[in-house]
């Protein structure tokens, strides 16, 4: 067996817009011998055909691309702690598959490579699983980050809006967590992963939302407004959509107007 | 006078390192007229060096590149009142400055280009400033911005750890919020904007710190472990390299050790 070490590049593509990939990740794209593309619920198709484009535009032959399912995953709703023993099931599953994946579809001084939808920093599970699969200690891996545009980012790009206020903080949050982190009112809130539209059961006046969804892609929508008027408008666009393509991602920026008279 | 309108590009360039560059800002770069850029304090060289061999690289010729100095900012420690003041009167002379430069550095039909460190939606003030201009109806101009790699992603990255922990939320604030944002335990909590190490007052066993400063850069610093641990030697390291290059940029993420007994 060689000494030489497995490498993984983790490399964040961008949230949906092909020429958000940075320098950093178009070299990294060029130094890995194997892709793993993990597919992912019903957006499967359209999320891996971009990963496949890259892989196409920017991968130096020799090269394999390994393509596997996810495994499933429990998602009707439940409370907190069912969701939290179903997240940590599908997390140990995920790592069986990783571990797998490192120690049967590459060699020792091979590099292989995840291409991460958005920034891997931010409500992605890879770097979390690969430090589960490090912490069993039964194949071991040099591990790279490549950043990469965040769908935060693109969403406020687009909006040409920047994401907090002067002076104040902003808040990120899954959209389970919204009730609690909305309690606060300094600083604006981001929401990702709703499934339910939790905007809908926003209380409040003087609240903007900026929404976005498929962003970067040809089929980007966006709205932005007092919640209060365009928060129908949002509900109706994301079931057409979500009709129409089958699956939908989108997330948005909550700015609450401020309680703070010092500000404007 | 022409009818053509002007075109602005706010172009996020990353947050130290020259291939954090996205290819969409590599494009835009290329498609510029003329470059606006803006120097800052006493870090102002190294920050403008950079921005200038990212337009010798990617820009095409015939262009401009117009630098002129920030207007000054007191920087003495101030109360919350005397704060929002002075940051408004320097947005104020901020937007005297771009409508200058877009008056007269730019004609009708040009395209100009502002390069922004990091992300132009995260604490930089280049989109604020534009909106009070176009708000003064003097001068008008179609925004684009292109979203670059943050120094939270960069700091992620670098420490190849997630920013937020599965299922909950993560707040991004300035330092002088700290002490509010501090006292909810939910969620972790990044702190951007720290001239007084901050992290020095935070009182709590089982919080880890992560911290970078000069990310991406040759001269960048990394530090990861238990706050009580490492704090004295992020003081000196902060001390020493302050010293050296007569400014410092640095961020850090704090993560609370879980209080939810859900949370592994």
């Amino acid at each position: 067996m060689s000494t030489e070490q497995r490498a993984i590049l983790v490399i964040g593509i961008g949230a949906g817009d092909p020429e958000h990939l940075t320098l950093a990740a178009v070299k990294a794209i060029s130094r890995a011998d194997v892709f793993f593309i993990v597919g992912k619920g019903p957006g499967k198709s359209a999320l891996t055909d971009l990963r496949h484009s890259m892989i196409e535009e920017h991968a130096r032959a020799p090269y394999r691309v390994v393509e596997i399912d996810d495994p499933s995953r429990d998602r009707r709703p439940m409370d907190r702690s069912d969701y939290t023993a179903v997240v940590r099931d599908w997390h140990t599953r995920r790592a069986d598959l990783f571990e797998r994946l490192m120690r049967d579809e590459m060699t020792a001084g091979e590099t292989g490579a995840f291409l991460v939808w958005g920034d891997p920093s931010l409500y992605d599970s890879t770097l979390a699983i690969l430090a589960d699969v490090e912490s069993r200690g039964t194949v071991s891996a040099a591990i790279e980050v490549v950043p990469g545009i965040s769908s935060v980012s693109s969403l406020c790009a687009r909006h040409r809006i920047p994401l907090n206020q002067v002076g104040r903080p902003v808040h990120i949050t899954p959209a389970r967590r919204l009730p609690e982190v909305g309690q606060n009112d300094d600083g604006d809130i981001v929401v990702m992963l709703d499934g339910g539209e939790s905007f809908t059961q926003v209380d409040g006046d003087d609240v903007w939302i900026y929404w976005g969804a498929y962003l970067g892609t040809p089929d980007e929508l966006l709205v932005a407004g007092p919640l209060r008027e365009v928060s129908g408008r949002i509900s109706e666009l994301r079931s057409a959509a979500r009709a129409r393509h089958g699956w939908i991602m989108d997330t948005y920026l909550l700015r609450m107007a401020s309680p703070d008279p010092e500000q404007p």
